[in-house]
């Protein structure tokens, strides 16, 4: 079995890590962007063999993953199309589904096409940060298409669990209606907060000096790749309006139990958010 | 020399066990509510002594530190004063400055008060939480009243040095203003997307499966506690709503740009954040 990975960065870095533990594990070609990149993960030995030539690793491939930020892997599902053998599995690790599900839907009648998004990660880009355990315990949201076969979505399951990750079977808009709330709401929430934090600084740079764990821990994901976020808001545009609209009002009703000074309401509040996040998170 | 610690929580606590690292370390008297507490406080030898007698307490006080919620503090500073002993230094630890030092100006003459506030912490509150070296490296604010003497001032100081952090002095209201943007503003932005999860949650409970390490660490301090956060925002209504006016053009701004699907400065915009976030906290 060859799976190639294409984009060895911290996502496909680590998917390779961790299917490289097994000793049945397949045979692992990265496809990588240039002789550095290259030569970064030959040191690393992450994959078994990398090269700068993906129509050739796309060609042995029984499975194809595509691990790059999501306007360049929309791209690149038109572009392999041609190239991919009878049957091979294409399945992405994009942030957002529905536009990439509507390309994977145009690829050849002969292969099989998922859309997946391992809900993990973290605030440092590249392959330098990969972790074969990056994957472990986390949900991994599966996307079939109409067309893709059963056995199709056998085996994506299957490369779900080897990575020791837990599949979670979502339609692509639902799927980006959920993670614009908790994962792209919270990134321009997060953003916004350094932005106001940065004109009060121009005033008075002690306001970083002041700043401790609480405000590094709620503003940790604005340190994001900026080129990954921007593919995930601009292929998730409406779904991340629709959730900042929601979220303002949220806001908003928080504002007005403390402009009213209405202790007893904020109280129900807040208690009830702590209770909530303590349920989910405690 | 003879310090009480009036309230042993993870603040209070904390610092007792930072003091009591040093042999030449003063005798710790702890001041707890009640029965139960008092007994935690002995099997967990926090203090040299644990009481719920706080006139006795206070009285024989060199140092009285008081480590409980703003506006217990503040009913704690009218109440203590005719018990205090000629110079004793009285210092607090909460979270906001301007009406705690209103307070601490109105106590007798002959004693010396000043605000502090260390920038440490967790989202879990309690004794059974406190660590001897939470205070390691944090900045910790001082706020001199006018009439504090320059020996008392310095006396706060070795007190800050002792136990590990870095002293850092300001104005009460300075103080409240910045820490509105790092700490009460953060709160109530993670509150609100605890809130709009939850609204989401309701038709669809998955939003909390594919909520990951991102969701996780943005929204931690919204599971503080409740009593001690609400002092907090009702101690500092002016300057928090301010920050709230000013973060929500923050939010409104990232939104107009993703509406006008503007990719150039929205690209421009989430790279100085992070170029900001990193500098800070990289």
């Amino acid at each position: 079995m060859v799976v190639t990975i294409v984009g060895l960065g911290l996502m496909g870095g680590s998917l390779a890590l961790a299917l490289r533990r097994h000793d049945d594990g397949p045979y692992l070609i990265g496809v990588v962007r240039n002789q550095a990149r290259a030569e970064e993960a030959q040191s690393l030995d992450v994959v078994d063999e990398v090269t700068t030539d993906w129509r050739d690793a796309v060609a042995r491939a029984h499975i194809v993953v595509l691990a790059t930020p999501v306007r360049t892997l929309i791209r690149q599902i038109r572009q392999i199309g041609p190239h991919l053998q009878s049957d091979a599995l294409v399945i992405d690790l994009g942030s957002t589904k529905t536009e990439i599900c509507q390309a994977l839907a145009q690829l050849p009648d002969h292969v099989q096409p998922i859309g997946g998004h391992p809900m993990c990660g973290k605030e440092v880009a590249g392959l330098v940060h990969a972790e074969a355990t990056l994957y472990e315990g986390a949900t991994f949201v599966l996307c079939p298409l109409e067309r893709t076969a059963p056995w199709a979505r056998e085996l994506a399951l299957d490369l779900v669990n080897r990575v020791g990750a837990r599949p979670l079977i979502l339609p692509p808009d639902l799927h980006d209606h959920l993670v614009a709330t908790i994962s792209h709401l919270p990134y321009l929430v997060a953003a916004a907060l350094v932005g106001t934090t940065h004109q009060v600084g121009k005033q008075d740079p002690r306001v970083w000096q002041v700043a401790a764990s609480g405000f590094r821990d709620t503003t940790r994901v604005a340190s994001s790749d900026v080129k990954m976020m921007l593919d995930i808001l601009l292929t998730n545009r409406a779904a991340v309006l629709d959730m900042l609209a929601r979220y303002l009002e949220e806001l908003n009703t928080l504002r007005s139990l403390l402009e009213e000074d209405n202790e007893g309401e904020l109280r129900l509040y807040l208690a009830s958010i702590k209770a909530l996040r303590d349920a989910h998170f405690g």
